[in-house]
């Protein structure tokens, strides 16, 4: 099936994927009087009265903000605002199928942090939570810091934490298929934007040791003069043996390869290369650093990418609807504990995992709940 | 009934009143694929070559925000953002209802200008539209005139066009039942914010000559050194004889009374001191400047407010629908000549007005498709 084609025809039927629906009808002046004036007036005055109130008077408590300013769009690059909302929409349709949840999507025309920052602070009170999407590092990191402390709800970049912990647990369950011990792995991550970093974070806090990141310039150590603070710092907990070089290097007796980058970064000839029965997660979207069926005949053990038509897809689209589940249900910030907790959670909902089935799919309804009671 | 206890019930059952829908199913992997990743890639891409295909390949098209600062919460003044969303989630529900439109209510944390007026320009790639609502004076007007001039969709704010156009509505149908004649009329506009100081501009353009603005320091008129620029514009075409003083004084001989401000500002004293068979349109949200009954006995021909629970409800949820519909369906800009059209088309779908019906009921599926076609 060619999918380009498809989604255009299918987006273009539909006019896009969203649309607002009323909670009430509105058929008779009496349901005018009670929806609007004069008898919203009474609903607007206790709200203004004690603002908490908005929390149950308006569809604020299952609301959240899917915030994008179209600099890292899958793996697409910045394309632009425009180009992001049918990301920020799929979003939004992921949202209210699997967690029951109201997302407005808003992709907007700016890509300076501050203004983002600010953004977020104007809508505050329309939302019970937001999600920061495809913003590109290393803004995203200022941003979310920022609003995580400015902001009185819930924030969440989908792309740090969504995506570090759905790997996590797509490793647990390569490790239980293959028999490898997490925290022995040599793990090398290509690409150290949003996602490379924030995966490298939640593995290190799982208390694997050998991890070393991979920006364009090669593999990131201490002492390699052109790292952003985020690199840098980074570099303190990851490579201790300072190892320097390109993917064919780096690459050499490692046990996993996660791809969070672009296409074509990943050749069978390096796949050869690496530990017996290599776990490789090309996750770049749409189109993964090596097709799976490459990877597979180069002596793979397990395969995962991002996308839903190859077997087990790794994609944060498995984690934060039951993530934001779990804010609106708890109210509570999300732990690094939190996270780990999610993770195994994940990965035990499948009970034998198998090389073709490593997570479960996103459409096992048990997904969301999961993760929300681990957000207990 | 109460209509305050009925409408704070009926928004704590449903938490609010509207929701976000999928137009498309997500029950297969295939599904996930054409409206997620990989499918959605393409989608994007389309759109990063051509922002023109956000129009087709995404909800905006169909998608319009409403904005608002909280800070003229129906009649209730300077109320917060928070307490201005149930407001904002009613025209969302009436704008689907009613014209099939979605709408996403956004009230925000600040009531600066510029901050507006740059959220704005952050949010129009996913609108194709925006209703200002509830953005006090004068702020609303320098507002409205950057937007109108830095956005490239439309912008309408419809405490100012919206209640103008209807107002201008009910009065043409006032001026059939009593057989006043419109341009001959003695107007008093008590309230000059956004909604009078707009109400006062059409009905100049219609032709009427003596109209007198009331603010809460009385009449304005030229001369008084305490007016803001955009009073100060109105007092040289309204009140050429400068006539002073309060309510009491301005009212005496006047046709019409038309209540664009807040509760009690008329009394049936005042009434009797007006011209034969006044027409009273006391229209402050939640609680008219008069009631009903108590104008009518004090010799009112027809009067006419806000709310839908008396008779002859004037209120810009009678437009707002039907001109965004407008604006989507044919892409202009609204101009002065077509408001007066629309209020012309909308007064002549009643066929005979009477004393206890000068406007078609919001309910009237003819005025959507009314409004729209006298903006071609």
């Amino acid at each position: 099936m060619d999918y380009s084609k498809a989604a255009i025809k299918l987006h273009k039927k539909h006019q896009g994927k969203i649309e607002i629906k009323s909670k009430i009808k509105l058929k008779t002046k009496q349901d005018l009087s009670l929806a609007y004036t004069p008898g919203v007036g009474a609903v607007s005055m206790a709200i203004f009265k004690d603002k908490k109130k908005s929390w149950e008077l308006t569809n604020r408590s299952n609301q959240v903000a899917v915030v994008s300013d179209g600099t890292a769009i899958l793996g697409l690059g910045n394309i632009g605002a425009e180009a992001g909302v049918p990301v920020m929409e799929g979003k939004s349709a992921i949202f209210k199928e699997f967690a029951n949840i109201d997302a407005i999507p808003l992709c907007i025309n700016t890509t300076d942090p501050e203004e983002i920052i600010k953004f977020c602070k104007l809508i505050e009170p329309n939302f019970a939570g937001i999600n920061l999407e495809d913003i590109s590092a290393p803004r995203c990191f200022e941003i979310t810091k920022r609003l995580e402390k400015e902001l009185n709800i819930p924030v969440f970049h989908d792309d740090q934490d969504g995506t570090a912990i759905v790997t996590l647990a797509a490793l647990i369950n390569a490790c239980r298929v293959t028999g490898k011990v997490i925290i022995e792995l040599k793990i090398v991550i290509n690409g150290a934007g949003a996602a490379g970093i924030a995966t490298a974070k939640i593995l290190l806090s799982q208390g694997v040791k050998d991890i070393i990141l991979i920006d364009s310039k090669g593999a990131i150590y201490s002492g390699r003069t052109d790292l952003n603070i985020f690199k840098k710092e980074m570099a303190k907990k990851t490579n201790l043996q300072k190892i320097k070089g390109y993917k064919e290097e780096v690459l050499i007796g490692a046990d996993v390869f996660i791809g969070l980058s672009k296409p074509k970064q990943l050749t069978a000839k390096m796949i050869k290369t690496m530990a017996k029965n290599p776990i490789i997660f090309p996750m770049a979207n749409p189109t993964p650093e090596i097709m799976p069926e490459i990877a597979l005949k180069a002596g793979a053990s397990v395969v995962g990418t991002g996308r839903s038509d190859f077997p087990n897809q790794i994609n944060n689209a498995l984690v934060f609807p039951g993530i934001f589940r779990g804010f609106l249900d708890h109210r509570k910030k999300l732990t690094n504990q939190m996270k780990l907790s999610i993770a195994i959670s994940l990965a035990y909902l499948v009970k034998k995992p198998t090389k073709n089935k490593i997570l479960p799919f996103i459409t096992n309804k048990k997904i969301v709940k999961t993760i929300a009671r681990a957000m207990k």
